[in-house]
C-alpha cells in the first residue's frame, strides 16, 4: 500500500496470492490479465467488447503512441481513456516505458525479440497495413548498419524513428512525461532489458545502468505528480539476468526506491523455460509482499498458473491476440487450431466449454471457413474468444486462491497445456 | 404477387413506391438495401450487427461460396443461414449466379469491371489475406491468355478455378442449383453481363443467350422447389444494354416468363451517369409492377435516391463497406475522408448527425490515429456506421415516399453528395 496505489491481500494459498488494488478510483482484481492495446486498440475489438470481457486493466504502448499520434494530442483528447473512450470507472492504464522497442531498434535482443521492428509481436505491419502509407522508410532512416539508434549512453537512447524519420531522445525523464501525458494509471520506469544468454559480467553492469535510469524515472514521475495534482502509481522492474544473486541485490535496491508495484523484467527472452521458471520461483518472493508483483510478457496457460501459485499478480501478453491472426483458439481442452482441415466440416462450437457469445453463436466450420477466406470477421472472433479464455482462466484463477484449489486447476490446465 | 413471393404495394408517391415482401415467411419492406456478404461475412461485422443494423436482407456470391467452402457443405450445416447464424425470421438471403465474376475470369468487361479476379471489389485479396494459403496459383492454371476461362457457348462456361485450379462448368441449372444448396430466398437467373460500349447487334446477340439462359434457370429453379418442397423465389434479369428498344424487348420476354421479381442488369458498367439516369429512368416502367425491382450494383446515396423515384424497390452495393477500406465515411453532409489531416485532432464525432453506436462514442481523432496506425478496429468502425448510414436512408426514404417527401429528401441528399 502506497499513497497512489492501495493494495490489500485478501487471501493466500501456499505462496499464491489473492489480492486487490486501486489506482487513480479503478480497482483491479488480482491475480489479474492484462490485454494487450498497444496503438490504443486491443486488436479488432470494440471499447464496448473490452467493457464486456471484463477487462479490468489494458497495457498501452509508449513507444508507438508517441510517435503516433503522439503524447499532446492525446493529452489534448482526455489521455488513452478520453481517445480510447473508456469510461471513468476502468478499465485501468498501464503504460511500458517504450524502452524495449528502442532497444529492439539497436539489433539487441530482449523480451525474446531480436529483430528490429518486430516490437512485441503486435505492430501493425504484423497485422497488414490499410494502405502503404505507414511503411517504415528504411532506407530514409538507417545508417547502414540497420540500426536506428544514434547514441546510447547514461543519459539515454537518441534514436531516429522508423515512422518519420525524426530524432528522438529516450531518457528515464521523457519516458515518464510522455507516460503521464498518455494519461495513464501506471506509469512503468525506463530500464535497460538485459539479452539472453549474458555473463554475469555483462548483467551486473546491465543492472548499473538500469538502477541509475529507474531512479531518474521514480524521480521525474514523483515531480510529475505533483505538479499535476495527479495520482498515478509507478512500478519498478527488477532486473539480473537468470543470477539470483543480482535478482536479490536489485530486488533490495529497488526496494528502497518505494515504488507502487514491482515488475520482473528480463524473464521470457528466450531462456529455455525450466530456467525461467527457476527464476521466477526464486525472484517472485524477493519483492515486497505489500505490492503488486507484475511479471511483464508472460504467458501461456500454464505459465499463468505456475506464476500465481508463485505469487505472481499481474500478467500481460500478446498470445491471445496474436496467435488469433494463425487461426490459433484456446480452449479448456488445450490449443487448437482452425486451419487444420478436420475443423472444415465440424458443426461443433469453437469451444463447447466455452460459454462466450463467439462459442454460443458460431461453428467450427464458419470459423474454419471465415480463416480460410481471409475473412477480418475470423481474426475478431477468435480474438474475442480467447481474450475470453485468459480472463476466465484468471476468474478461476482468483476462486483457486480463495478455495486453496489451485493444484486442481493447475492438473488441468496442465493436461490441456502441457509444457 | 407470386406462389413463392408476396408483394404489397403500400403506397406511391409520383413514380416511387413504398412496399412490402415476404418470402420463405421473411418480409422485406421496401424501398430495401442490401449488405453485400459477399462470401457469408458481411466485411468485419457479426451476424448480432447485422441484426443490430436492422438489414432486411443480404446478398451473398455464388461464385466464390461454390468454390469454397461449396455447396455441399454449406447445405450439411444449414445453408448459408445455418452457417452464419442467421435467426430463422430474417435477414432474408439472396445470391446472385456466379456469371458475373465468371465473365471477369475471361478478362471480358461487366457491371465496370474488367480486370480478372477483380470480381465485385470485395474479395479477400482486396482486403488482404491472413496468410498465402489462398493466393490464386496463377501459374498453375492461368493457359497464358490470361483467360481462365476454358469453353463459353450456348450450354454454359466452363473454367479452372482461381483457388484450386479444378474446372468448374457453370450452367444455368448449375448455377440454380448452387443456390438453392446454398439455401438462398431470392435466386437470381443466369444471364450475361453486357459489356459497355457496345454495338446494337453485340446486345441483341447477347440478348438472345441471356432470354435463353433465363429461361433454363427458371425452369430449373421450378424443379428444385417442386422436388425438395419449397419455396425460394427466382428473379429474371432484364438486359439489353443503353437501347431503350431492346430493354423493353427483354422486359417484355422476361415478363412472360413470371418470374418473382425483376433486376435491371447491365447498369453501372461505366457508362456516362447521365446515360445511366435515362436508362434507368425508361427501363424501370417497363417491368411489371406488381413484382419487386431490383437493380443491382447501385450505387451512391444520390443514386439510391434517384432510383427510388423512379420506382426501383431493391439495391445492392459495396460502396459502404469497400470505402470504409479508404477511410470513407458517408454522412449526412457528405462524403469525409478520415485520412485527410484536418481530422487528426478533430474530437467531433465521425458524423454529428448520425446516431449509431459509433458516432455516439468515439472521436474523429481516434478513428483518424486507428486508420494512420493500421488497426482493423478503424475499418469495423467505419463499415458499421456507413451500413448503418445506408440502412437509415432507405428508411428516410421509405418514410418520404409515405408522406410524399421525396423531393425534399432527393435535395437534401443532393447537396451533400453533389453528382
Amino acid at each position: 500500500m502506497t499513497d497512489n496505489l492501495s493494495f490489500e491481500l485478501l487471501r493466500t494459498s501456499g505462496t499464491a496470492r489473492r489480492g486487490r488494488y486501486t489506482v487513480n478510483g479503478r480497482s483491479v482484481e488480482t491475480p489479474a490479465f492484462m490485454p494487450v492495446a498497444t496503438q490504443a486498440s486491443v486488436k479488432t475489438l470494440t471499447t464496448e467488447e473490452i467493457l464486456e470481457l471484463g477487462a479490468q486493466q489494458l497495457v498501452c504502448n509508449t513507444y508507438h503512441l508517441w510517435q503516433r499520434p503522439g503524447p499532446e494530442l492525446v493529452a489534448r483528447h482526455g489521455g488513452l481513456r478520453g481517445l480510447m473512450a473508456l469510461p471513468d470507472e476502468g478499465p485501468a492504464l498501464l503504460t511500458d516505458s517504450g524502452g524495449f522497442q528502442v532497444f529492439s531498434l539497436s539489433g539487441r535482443k530482449g523480451r525474446g525479440v531480436a529483430l528490429p521492428h518486430e516490437t512485441d509481436g503486435e505492430s501493425a505491419e504484423d497485422w497488414g497495413r490499410l494502405d502503404g502509407e505507414n511503411r517504415v522508410p528504411e532506407t530514409a532512416v538507417d545508417d547502414g548498419g540497420g540500426s536506428l539508434v544514434r547514441r546510447l549512453d547514461r543519459r539515454g537512447v537518441v534514436f531516429a524513428s522508423p515512422l518519420d524519420g525524426k530524432r528522438y531522445e529516450l531518457t528515464p525523464e521523457r519516458s515518464v512525461e510522455v507516460q503521464h501525458d498518455l494519461g495513464t494509471d501506471i506509469v512503468m520506469v525506463l530500464d535497460e532489458c538485459t539479452p539472453y544468454p549474458a555473463t554475469p559480467e555483462e548483467v551486473e553492469r546491465s543492472l548499473g545502468l538500469t538502477h541509475h535510469w529507474e531512479e531518474r524515472s521514480l524521480a521525474r514521475h514523483r515531480q510529475l505528480n505533483a505538479e499535476r495534482g495527479n495520482r498515478r502509481a509507478c512500478f519498478a522492474i527488477v532486473q539480473g539476468g537468470m543470477y539470483p544473486e543480482l535478482r536479490a541485490r536489485s530486488a533490495a535496491f529497488l526496494t528502497e526506491l518505494d515504488a507502487d508495484g514491482y515488475a520482473l523484467g528480463g524473464l521470457s527472452v528466450g531462456e529455455p523455460k525450466e530456467l525461467y521458471r527457476r527464476v521466477l520461483e526464486s525472484s517472485a518472493p524477493l519483492l515486497p509482499p505489500d505490492r503488486p508483483r507484475y511479471v511483464m510478457g508472460v504467458g501461456t496457460p500454464a505459465d499463468l498458473v505456475h506464476a500465481v501459485a508463485h505469487g505472481v499478480d499481474l500478467f500481460d501478453c500478446v498470445l491471445p491476440t496474436r496467435n488469433a491472426r494463425n487461426g490459433q483458439l484456446f480452449t479448456w481442452a488445450g490449443r487448437l487450431n482452425l486451419r487444420n482441415a478436420r475443423f472444415k466440416d465440424d458443426p461443433d462450437p469453437p469451444d463447447p466449454d466455452c460459454g462466450c457469445p463467439v462459442c454460443a453463436r458460431y461453428s467450427r466450420a464458419y470459423l474454419s471457413h471465415l480463416i480460410r477466406a481471409g475473412e477480418f470477421l475470423a481474426l475478431r472472433l477468435v480474438t474475442y474468444h480467447n481474450l475470453h479464455f485468459y480472463l476466465e482462466l484468471m476468474r478461476r484463477l482468483r476462486a483457486a486462491v480463495e478455495h486453496d484449489g489451485l493444484d486442481e486447476l493447475a492438473r488441468s490446465i496442465g493436461e490441456a497445456y502441457p509444457a
